[in-house]
């Protein structure tokens, strides 16, 4: 196989890349100069030198500090370490971090636990979380444990896995667990709502909004 | 214009009905028999002819009992007339009264004010809702009303503008306006949730689901 | 069941409309005022009453006129009675004869054959096409038969079924059998087609467009 | 900026990337180990080294024989040097070679002429084709040019600029130029045909599919 087909066969590996869209990209890199073609190679030898996993919160950051393998956030003396929020993946910590909402640390399991999986702890870091919140509690007074998982099946399942895993160590140090609200989110139609958001939103319904939530910035 | 074409373009009238849709609906309506026809023209003569406005809520509904119109929510004595919801359109109502959870009256808008309007209140019943809280905190001791709106550009200027034309009325009789809960929806997906959903999925999180409130049904 | 809920279901039987669709018109309609509903089936009476099957082409058609059941391309003695097209439904014959190009006379088929299809003969008014074809040949000097059917596998099976049906009445009575030529149509993507629009694309490749065709108007 | 943020930016130019396919594909590359990544690399290493541009055709092609820099169709003697099949783009050349129906040679633009545009030659490689068909015309018996445009605004356009700008050397060497024949291509529902599909649908209509044409393989 040629290195055109070739390429096109890996790119098809890209999350969300047909066989069309791969040979388009393919063209566009040979309707590029070599320059081009250079740079995207640096660009991603960068990524696989520069990129690490954080030990505390298992994200992926760029390690240009040299000072060891601990990101930002979980060195930042000013994030509340009485709160842990709890993500599946690199791409929902962005979310939450990009609002400048939340004034805690981070976990990331680094994946879900799919509806009826057999062996879950094997989907995502079970063994990390349990020893990374027997730590925080004895050495950092973490109190609460916030779970920040999408509302769709896997999301739901991963959470009901977490809070039973996490019962005994949360209940041996009095650790709070929550889970983020739930109600109408931006661009909901009422006509369109399932019972269960409705449900949610009736008890969730606000008369004032306030705000004396430490962990919330304002 | 032959009948055919009159019925199309009045078809085209039908909410989200293209020409191509409407023509389709016509050959289908020619190819079913005379009976067919005459059947649809009976229950469209029959939503004319059975179908009120209830006078309390303002809701459409099937005046068969011809024991006046009040419908039969309104006139349940079940139903908590501490509360009130109001909601912009009949298919809202649909949505939340087929979700079984609220046991509580209602009040239909009978539409939404547009961002910018002028003349909000020939946009909805805004004289009839101030008159109805008013006899209804004289005489039915209500004491909450709920606003429950999509959460769409028309949906908030529609509760700003009701909140606002509210306060004095609820002020003298002391009635506390709530609005629907906000945060994650059935189906949201962390990753792409805006920085108002998760600020709001931040602030009402839940650490154990307690309901106490007695306009929702368990 | 109330008029609403029947009136919901009664739409859902429309071509392409779900129960929210239906809901929608509904609620619509109760929006208008009686002389709107009124006027509705008044215009489906007008349906009923004034729209006829043309006993020739077999095509729905307003009978204004009250000469009989032909219908005004079956009369119009400046069609050419050479040229008979096969359509499938009223909307494909609208479609052509909307673009104004084709001169000849239809026959409606009133459906197509699906693929496997144990009885063909039931799906389609085969028999009459047989008569139709014979008389006109004999009479009125058929001597082209146009299958216009869309390029489907239901489309393509009806063109088979249809070919094999008429072999015996075409060879008696000498007339051509041809199909609608098949190539890039407007709106093609080169780069997406496939190789059997391609072969055609090939087959039917054009030096200069010239039209000497009586068929077709130009 | 980092090198995540970086090569995100990076993959938004990739033909119909947004930022969030961009970050879902840095994301998962940081998910594969490092072999993966070099992998990547080599490849696209690769596509600068052994890719060339065909000095005929123009088309890309792998240079692997180290022969020269002629393309194995240019080279092929058994291609019917008589027909020259002229294209846009490598993946329109590579629809119509993957459907083997076409045996001639091909030239590929390199682009298309957009409507209104001032300077169509710098578009397209317009002199490049010039010198290629008179050298065809003189020493290798070229006889038919055929133009395979997609049936859009631009390629109808690149079509007619074509067409105008080869008439005279065309008619010095009494070559024909012919366009890819129009009609109803695989999918298309006759109901949502337009008038130009139709036209040619019924020009290049076929009574029987003969194929004496020596440029289509059968």
């Amino acid at each position: 196989m040629d290195s055109i087909h070739s390429l096109i066969q890996y790119f098809t590996e890209l999350p969300g890349v047909g066989p069309r869209q791969a040979k388009r990209f393919v063209y566009f890199l040979l309707s590029r100069n070599a320059r081009y073609l250079d740079e995207m190679c640096r660009l991603i030898q960068d990524l696989k030198n520069t990129i690490k996993t954080c030990t505390e919160c298992f994200r992926f950051f760029p390690n240009d500090t040299r000072d060891g393998l601990i990101c930002n956030i979980c060195k930042n003396i000013n994030r509340d370490k009485a709160s842990l929020m709890i993500v599946c993946r690199d791409v929902d910590f962005e979310t939450i971090e990009k609002s400048h909402l939340y004034n805690g640390k981070y976990f990331i399991l680094g994946g879900t636990v799919p509806v009826l999986e057999k062996v879950p702890e094997k989907k995502i870091r079970l063994n990390e979380l349990l020893s990374t919140v027997e730590r925080r509690a004895e050495t950092e007074g973490l109190r609460e444990i916030i779970f920040a998982m999408s509302v769709n099946p896997e999301g739901e399942n991963t959470l009901d896995f977490l809070k039973q895993s996490l019962t005994p160590v949360t209940q041996k140090y009095s650790i709070t667990m929550s889970a983020l609200g739930r109600g109408l989110s931006t661009g909901t139609e009422l006509e369109y709502s399932d019972s269960d958001t409705i449900k949610n939103a009736l008890k969730n319904r606000v008369s004032e909004r306030k705000s004396d939530d430490s962990i919330i910035k304002t």
